[in-house]
């Protein structure tokens, strides 16, 4: 058994190397073998003493029963829920708590799916045990793209290199293209083509990311174009609820192009996937398709069992298990800015605050925020000075209060209304220190919640900076931030939450 | 072990002979016994490496925990959900796509509960493993009259025969009456009693098939005269919901007749079942006669195991599992309309069709639907011609496309509203084909649903036609239906889906 | 192994003497020291057999999982369900029924929560299996206690005597302080301080209860003080749902004083404990705090595994397992008014009432509440007569019908209406029995709803009288009920029901 799988947390594609990806193949194509001959049962030793804790704040049936019938196949067991009523949950529960709960109640793996991105990072983070991520939000589920990867691999007679595959359905929206296409990046010669609407169509950065690795991005101009040169043709749910600017007319239209009928497969040998459930509202695959031989969905669902069998034998499959030391690891407590302060190094003012001999000013809020800001602070009602004000010849008002250090929350409420605060930190009338807080910018980010006290953090990805979490690039709008703000701020991380490299 | 039950799909009491009946009496009462001589977990292998896959999507505790507890006890595992909240059927997934999901998810065996009638057989046709039906709609529900029967045989010192059973509550539209009588007709000299105001009485068709297979059946004047004159008393819950035309008056008094409380069981050795939940609003059994010798039903309860344990050996207990093939049977995939032609064949005119070189016409539409159809099958947003006529003389209006091979979805818009349409097809200006698109009748049957693309199918049944699913009769209003209709249908039918035969 | 857990009911953390809490501490350290030596799974063996069934009726992540754990890695199984979506609680099945039904599942064990306080004591009654408390509603959650025990018990060196415990958050409603303070009080030397609001502060009957037990209860003046003088700080939710009557800015203050944060840890050894979840909105543990040393309730989280596991192989730890007879205990089906009987002893007043030669008087009913009475009883709609009737020199109206022997559901609802009536039972028309109707005044006690059907019952708890299920004493208010009255009824309960003796 390779022992790169060990103990590893399972978050990203994007961790994934070309060796690595093979090696889970082999690993999945050993695993349908021991099927094919018979033989479902025989690693029922394998992780008997172990549990799987599948923690699903969201539906699913097929990502969490796979996981299961791995478990299951290895002799392992599973506990957990799936949706959040009839949980703590309902209680607020924050995810940190959730997850040490489960670690000290002798888990040996989580598998979680969660509505925020990059709440499977934070997982990972406090967990004691590794975590893989059945799905964050609108941002990652690499379960899914590995066993695409497998199944194709299976299909094709165990080889990747020279693939070319179709992308349909929407490009734009999904995760899912994103994530398999940039796991095929590490192969050589592979071929994406496409045919759809330009607002369904495949993201410009993505095309370029993938011609940088050397993958050949082709337009079509139909769908059936496509559907003659390649080798699988990978169907997705249109994410309709997304589409909300849209003409009726051209949905109709672009409806009839993409959906997948007889016509449309007929004479050519190429094989379809689709990550399922198809949406029978819908219907993006016609009936009638699915008793055809161009049908390999549910094949492609087999290989799922394979893959996530795979992946918990890699990962679990040796003697031993983590004690739960009922401790958090004490540097996931620091906030994230020092990255602030690193950009900022060198800029204390040394201004007098009249007034304020200890306690915050905070600076460079945007025009128009001054009330919201000093109404989600609510400092006098919490026993503290609040003074707000704006100069008449600068845009950006100010406020000043005799707290010092102020929580991580009030920052994380500061720059939700107004990005990009300066804080600045006095004592004896001086400015002792002086910072910008960075938020990311997605929306959807785990970071941004207030009460889930995730801290924001960032690494260095080949020179520019993404959120630890979502792993979304970080927009500063108001800041310069140079190379050596990048190698101050990463020199000063913990060893735990290293930068994440990614890797080939 | 028999062989009888291997592998088979369990989805209606009918399916079983007087011989399978006693095959699982018998099987159900050495379960018994293991678990009075203290084995209950003597047979802890017999199913080690299976797993029952648990779907209900509607409300279970007791037939779901029950079916656990069979697995468990035979060393088997289970998974799956109660409930479609936290389940891809949220995302529109059809029955089959679940099905499919479940077989390639290495279950060995399937056991479902869902809303719609005729749901279990289409899941069973899909299905590559044994499916168990825990109740479709207001269907069946076969294992609960299975663990009735097995109930009165070990009760009755293992016989059937000559049994007097009375039935009480609501005879007229409870799913359980008619399975328990049927599956009862199978044996000698049955009696049974029952009393009840009109509306609530025992079906007049269902009293006339029993009467032909020679049970005796009798209305008496009062529940206590039933009482006086029975081994058993089988009582069931009112379906209050389903009598609205009633009156509050009526109601109270007939409350006030069924419900057992203790004087209706005074001084009578007839022993209570019910196939349980109690409304414990409603009370229809009372307090205090739980606590009385009477009270068989929650020794019923225990039966209900013993049954489920004995049903799962039989059909699991053997070596070896079904390997999943990623493939649809082909034969799911033909439409229904083979029957239609057959009723049609000889009658196509040769009609001229000006205008349509190739496509369609729809014709003999209701009056007064013209409207509602071509609205429903939105064809010229889809980018085919549509004209609607209306012959001054001829009262049914008629529907002309260019659109060829209408879709099944198209047949089933247009027979939901207009039922038994003619559907003509055209090949360069003259009709090739004529047929009329027959569906079931059944409000709540799987065939008439849209998006779980189930076609339409029939088998004769002694001369009659049913429902392949719910197994109602077909009600052809506007069409003769002759013997050597059925002939050619049936002859027409590919093997997987041959026409049921009831056993006898 | 001790046996004094085998198959016993967990109900109350009042049913533990000193030497059973100081058995189960033991028996979880050396659960413990199994974890800590690799040896988590060598008691794989010892419920290989047995199941758990866990019911709960309300939200649970926690305790219900850790259960799980617990019979997992004794080789056990469970089954069940979290949350009454999808289970027959929604079809108006009884606590009763759902038990036995459970019963006759062949489970070994059942843990439930549920949201009516005493209905464990009603499924402990119900059952032929242990039972064990898992929450019911406001009253009690014994595991939660034991843990808390066994916590402090470990980490203080295997001592409980001379142990200096602080509370905080919301003394007054929460359970917890109660059940942990009065599971402490066994102990010697005990010191429990305190500093909250007075409407957050120890209720005053508990502080007299323990004081009298031998307890020293100190008030501080802040909790900085209390965090002084403390071995642990037993931190808890504040119940703001509670708080109605108080004024925003006094909670405001309130949550500033009790909020755990840094400063308030700054330089003490004290360890803080929570029974969890914290409600990450309130945030009354500050997320810094959680990754200091004084964190201790993450490690409280896995000894609540080690506590459920030692508990589960205490009462299941051996061969053989009970079966099931499908009968109810006939003293469960006999009603509360022996109480009422003793109390109204000798006081029959033989005089004549007119018109009724057979039936029942409803006596000296609460002023005003004759029509609520009349209409909730319904007697003339169920056939029955019924004459209401006030005396214009007596303030109590009453009621006069042809039904005699009331049924229990019927003394209920005029005793929710009407508390303590008087029923006469009339017979050729001379009063042959009189009685009063007592009910226990806890609106949420499960002996109060009507579809349940559990009878009031009572005990003598050293001379006064107690509910039987929520353990509430009994509030009489019209009558006087003497030591006589108590010891005839206490003689009078079948020994299934016998009063329960608080030990030590």
């Amino acid at each position: 058994m390779s022992t790169t799988f060990r103990e590893r947390d399972i978050i990203s594609i994007t961790d994934f190397s070309r060796e690595e990806i093979l090696a889970l193949c082999a690993s999945g194509q050993r695993m349908a073998e021991l099927e094919r001959s018979g033989k479902r049962n025989s690693l029922r030793d394998a992780l008997k003493h172990r549990t799987l804790s599948s923690l699903f704040y969201e539906p699913s049936t097929r990502t969490r029963t796979s996981f299961n019938t791995g478990m299951r196949e290895l002799g392992g067991r599973y506990d957990g829920f799936s949706g959040t009523e009839g949980t703590s949950v309902m209680k607020n529960e924050t995810v940190r708590d959730t997850i040490t709960m489960m670690c000290a109640n002798h888990n040996d793996v989580i598998v979680m799916r969660h509505p925020l991105d990059g709440s499977l990072q934070w997982a990972a983070d406090v967990a004691s045990i590794p975590v893989i991520n059945g799905g964050d939000g609108k941002n990652e589920h690499p379960t899914q793209a590995l066993l695409d990867v497998l199944t194709i691999y299976a299909l094709r007679g165990e080889r990747l290199d020279g693939l070319r595959v179709g992308f349909g359905g929407d490009l734009s929206h999904g995760r899912t293209v994103r994530s398999l296409s940039l796991a095929l990046s590490h192969f050589d010669d592979i071929t994406i083509r496409w045919a759809a609407e330009d607002f369904l169509g495949m993201p410009e950065d993505l095309v370029q990311l993938l011609s940088a690795r050397g993958v050949t991005v082709i337009r079509d101009a139909s769908v059936r174009d496509v559907m003659r040169q390649v080798d699988f043709y990978y169907m997705t749910r249109p994410q309709l609820e997304r589409m909300q600017g849209v003409r009726q007319k051209d949905i109709v239209a672009m409806m009839k192009q993409y959906r997948i009928d007889m016509p449309k497969i007929e004479g050519v040998s190429t094989r379809l996937l689709h990550p399922l459930p198809v949406n029978s509202e819908i219907a993006e695959i016609d009936h009638r398709v699915y008793f055809t031989p161009a049908q390999a969905f549910f094949a492609q669902a087999e290989y799922g069992i394979f893959l996530r069998k795979a992946l918990l034998h890699e990962m679990l499959g040796h003697d031993g298990y983590t004690r739960y030391s009922g401790k958090l690891p004490a540097e996931l407590g620091v906030g994230n800015n020092r990255l602030a302060r690193a950009i900022l190094a060198g800029k204390q003012s040394g201004m007098f605050i009249d007034k304020i001999t200890n306690g915050t000013v905070i600076d460079h809020l945007a025009a128009g925020t001054l009330r919201a800001v000093s109404d989600a602070l609510d400092l006098e009602n919490r026993g503290y000075s609040c003074t707000t004000a704006t100069i008449t010849e600068k845009p950006n008002p100010f406020i000043k209060t005799n707290l010092r250090d102020l929580p991580e929350r009030d920052l994380k409420r500061i720059a939700l209304l107004s990005p990009e605060p300066t804080i600045n930190t006095v004592a004896e009338g001086r400015i002792v220190e002086k910072y910008v807080y960075l938020l990311c910018a997605n929306s959807n980010c785990i970071t941004r919640t207030i009460n889930e006290d995730v801290p924001p953090r960032f690494f260095n990805d080949e020179g520019s900076i993404r959120c630890r979490y979502c792993r979304r690039p970080l927009a500063v709008a108001h800041r310069k931030v140079t190379a050596e703000d990048l190698r101050a701020y990463t020199a000063s991380l913990p060893t735990r939450i290293q930068p994440v490299a990614y890797p080939d």
